[in-house]
């Protein structure tokens, strides 16, 4: 991977990015105006934002000249039984030239619950520059990256330049609860990829505030709904506190017998399926640029668990992990409430990685609650369920897609990015893979400290516009591949 | 306490009674009116409706020819830093008559949060009559008996019959808060009370469907606060999942330190200084009259910590207990979020006993979450705190404050109460106690299944209104007692 040398730029590329430059406030005005949108796919109420988000999406690729197909997907029972209307999936195509190779590029544009209160020193839904930083809910997670590629392809379009790949769009509204309903559309459209080369994603976020990275690799999700519960209705603490078996001190427990104060995961056989640690991979962490202290720093927090590099890569990359978010039904607001609630439902969510299923991971889960909960002889009901479940991914570095994301990223940033995994989780990287059995790569634009679902999520200026051109060099880049094989033997996940 | 023998009514009684059942439908619509007022304490954003519900009470009073003092107490802060002003305190009074004994009545006006999509069959704020109950928040706890109360003493006035006791009031806003600045203000105000013979509470409920009870006992209310703090952000779990202390992880196994499957609390020391089971209090518990099936379908619950009366009793009145209550700071909502919240607060209370000292208790609490804590080695940041305590409150049943009750209850119910304590809490019983020094009774008109601080609370109509005779009698009763001794030697709690 080694041993390639600077090129200059062409004629060509320079007169893209000149323009890339020149309209860059265009372009950020475009993400304030998506931004603006509260297209906040997990609360019920917010969910007519998203439909409206979907349409601006898809007008914003008609405008470019591709013809947009919005799919709908119909609607999504939630846990309380309520039926709420799903966003539709856009399938959009630009360019039929058979002589050009044909890049899917996958999106969403719904985002993850924000409000001012929760700690934002900006409107989360007011696109604000401060020192270079572009604020709002969405900005890198992930509507950034879709309108850089959009941006990018703009630029072709105006500079009357030939388009040197066909283009074609997913764009989901969905993502951020797990890309309800997507996998099923993707089977039932795989005609529409039998002329795609190759599948990218721009969902996630290098590993360094400063160095390019290109994924090759996610942990899956697997969430989880605790449910324990006792009479019909909240009780007095005091009518009835020392006489009850109190549904939250049962959870309390269950949760408690998660996870250890070093992050060990408590659920026996959890670790069985683990993928083995190859010298290869060992080497490649070794060799990835990262920075614990900036990691930290980007964290808030001040200490980490471990202490080296290799043993912080292994555990966001090669080993699962388990987190509580927070129990519904028990008092949640500032001040006090002496309550005993009736019923309570504790989240928490598993991280997992290659080679362990599902299905098994959610049959450890629940033999494991069901024996802790067995121990205390308690007469409350609990019920454990896994609402959600995506897979892990892992693909091949060495592939003429990765090389041409590499040769982008070297003209644009002068430099070769790290080969690297994300501790998170993008379902459809591993869908897209198997349904399509075409190629996918993860282009990630936005940097370590972009807060994705986070509190004051940003994307640089200098991000979005280089990211901006680096996917504009990339369509250079694929066009070069023609006539090499676009098959590979096995995409490498299971 | 056997042995009396049933009276048939008095003239004056017959008369009083036929004016309370036929206005019985007044009595009903005044207490709808002081329902509809969401005088809710615990949300900072209703504390105006609090205040509009005091202004009702006091406009109340003064209809019943009482002279009325509302005392400022000031402003409230918050945990957040933020100020909310406090209801006033009324302080009224009715007659002086120096041949007469003065009773000095305490209730309170403010509620519990209440929403209909909590579970409420009926708008909470809208009292609504269903097979002989009046469903609706404050129904019971406390606005039916303080209104109760208020009707009793009108059915003297509407009458023209000579007032048979003088009467003072303290009506206040904030009890479901911890009736925080009362306990100062009664400090200032003693002379308010220099002419009071005897203290009358009635903010509990029997310990029955339908047999009346009388209180000398309540359980305190420490309650606590533990914060755990890590970074200074929320952070997605799958970009720090693995290689962070989870504050929240942190938090769960702290409050799953406190209290064992049974009930036992873990706090090193904590049982120490309960005060030893006498062979009196056991024949009390003995001899009162518990229905353990009825207790249970009150609760909801299907199975109690314990099978027998005595044992029940035991826990809800000589031991304390610890309940906890929920979590700020995490994911509460319907759905998911895959966040790793940056600081989490949970909140738990033990209902202390004679004679845990709130200081002992509060001591050992930090001490033992400390002990837990720092075994985890965790960066995070622990805070505990007590923002709310109540001490607990025991009185001598053989006073003859409470033998006339146990009379005005022999004339209305036609059967002997129960002497029994609460596991609740009622701060200004031991508050006025230790203040005045004069004879405090907690005298309840609601009964075991009315759901105070729970969904569909309600008072019966019975209740109510045989509520209203009862004090109505109690009166009469008290005018009795002119000429015995008023001063106790000690009013025997600590």
């Amino acid at each position: 991977m080694a041993g390639m040398s600077f090129s200059s730029l062409s004629a060509l590329e320079t007169e893209i990015f000149h323009y890339i430059e020149a309209h860059q406030s265009d372009f950020i005005e475009d993400l304030k105006e998506w931004v603006a949108v509260e297209s906040d796919s997990v609360q019920p109420h917010l969910r007519k934002e998203v439909m409206r988000m979907m349409s601006l999406a898809a007008a914003r690729l008609a405008v470019l000249g591709a013809t947009v197909n919005s799919v709908s997907l119909g609607s999504q029972q939630l846990l309380n039984g309520q039926h709420l209307p799903q966003p539709p999936v856009i399938l959009g195509e630009l360019g039929k030239d058979p002589k050009n190779l044909t890049i899917c590029f996958y999106g969403h544009v719904d985002v993850q619950p924000a409000r001012r209160e929760d700690g934002w020193k900006t409107n989360p839904y007011t696109l604000t520059e401060i020192n270079g930083n572009l604020y709002g809910r969405g900005a890198t997670d992930n509507k950034g990256p879709v309108l850089a590629w959009i941006n990018a392809v703009e630029t072709y379009r105006a500079l009357k330049i030939a388009m040197p790949v066909n283009f074609k769009f997913v764009i989901e509204g969905m993502e951020e609860v797990g890309s309800l309903g997507l996998e099923e559309l993707l089977e039932e459209k795989q005609g529409f990829f039998s002329d795609v080369d190759y599948i990218v994603i721009s969902d996630n976020l290098w590993l360094s505030k400063k160095k390019p990275a290109l994924i090759y690799g996610t942990r899956g999700n697997a969430c989880f709904s605790v449910e324990v519960e006792g009479g019909d209705k909240d009780l007095h603490s005091g009518t009835f506190g020392g006489i009850i078996h109190e549904p939250l001190t049962d959870l309390i427990a269950l949760l408690d017998s998660l996870v250890d104060p070093t992050g060990q995961i408590q659920i026996p056989g959890i670790y069985d399926a683990v993928a083995p640690l190859t010298d290869e991979e060992k080497k490649l962490y070794e060799s990835t640029e990262y920075d614990i202290e900036e990691h930290k720093n980007n964290s808030g927090v001040k200490k980490l668990l471990y202490n080296t590099k290799e043993e912080i890569l292994l555990h966001l990359w090669h080993y699962p992990s388990l987190s509580i978010h927070g129990i519904e039904g028990a008092f949640h607001e500032p001040g006090i409430k002496t309550v005993i609630p009736a019923k309570v439902i504790g989240k928490f969510s598993i991280r997992q990685v290659p080679y362990m299923e599902l299905s098994d991971v959610k049959q450890q889960v629940v033999n494991h609650l069901e024996n802790v909960f067995a121990k205390r002889n308690s007469p409350n009901k609990l019920k454990v369920s896994m609402p959600l479940g995506a897979k892990p991914w892992v693909t091949d570095v060495n592939d003429p897609l990765y090389k041409a994301a590499r040769r982008a990223i070297r003209t644009v940033f002068g430099e070769d990015p790290d080969f690297i995994r994300d501790g998170s989780t993008i379902p459809i990287a591993r869908i897209f893979q198997t349904i399509t059995q075409k190629r996918v790569i993860m282009f990630p634009i936005g940097a370590a400290d972009d807060g994705e679902h986070s509190q004051n999520e940003k994307i640089s200026r200098r991000n979005y516009i280089e990211g901006t051109k680096v996917f504009a060099a990339f369509f250079l880049e694929i066009s070069k591949l023609r006539g090499q094989s676009n098959e590979t033997s096995n995409p490498g996940t299971k």
